[in-house]
């Protein structure tokens, strides 16, 4: 997936590519943990990646911020003891864009315990 | 409810004292924006906190994130664009101590855009 990783490099001008269901497809098979999930009728990426404690739920959480205010898109992120859950998807096209699917593999390459 | 938050300092003490009904009646009568919410069956305390960005709601989970490493008692944290929600309860009673309404009342003390 480091392709992705790469391309997210020139993300503003991959901004508006809506996904392609091939894309999902090979991103879903390739990227472990990743779920496609609808809340309110809109689709979304989410992961939990499991940790110690709490501080180091946060400590991703605050690592996953630098990378949101980077690219000025920003995911919904759920901490607690153990656990950051990470959500990915494009409010203005109420779905997703390729560039959640670059995002979601920054995210994993964030991740360290 | 300043009452709370100077209890708040001797925490330990009162870590294992279940919330009694008038103490939650006085609490959300006199804290506004808390609400209580059952999830799966356990009683817990919400308030969703607004911020003008992401960058203001992760600095308000981090504070937050100080105050849980201090008591040791940590809450679940949802950051998003514009808001962090703040989900207080005690896992070991499965519902609501005492200790959550302290951990509260000093959560709104940390709140500031």
């Amino acid at each position: 997936m480091s392709d992705l990783v790469d391309e997210a490099s020139g993300v503003t001008s991959t901004r508006a590519k809506k996904v392609s269901e091939s894309d999902l497809e090979n991103f879903l098979l390739q990227k472990p943990g990743w779920q496609l999930v609808r809340e309110d009728g809109v689709l979304k990426l989410r992961k939990i990646y499991e940790f110690e404690n709490f501080e180091q739920a946060l400590s991703f959480a605050n690592r996953i911020g630098v990378l949101a205010e980077e690219y000025q898109h920003h995911p919904d992120l759920v901490i607690r003891w153990g656990a950051c859950t990470v959500i990915w998807w494009s409010h203005e096209l109420g779905g997703l864009q390729r560039n959640d699917l670059l995002l979601s593999a920054k995210t994993d390459l964030l991740f360290r315990i």
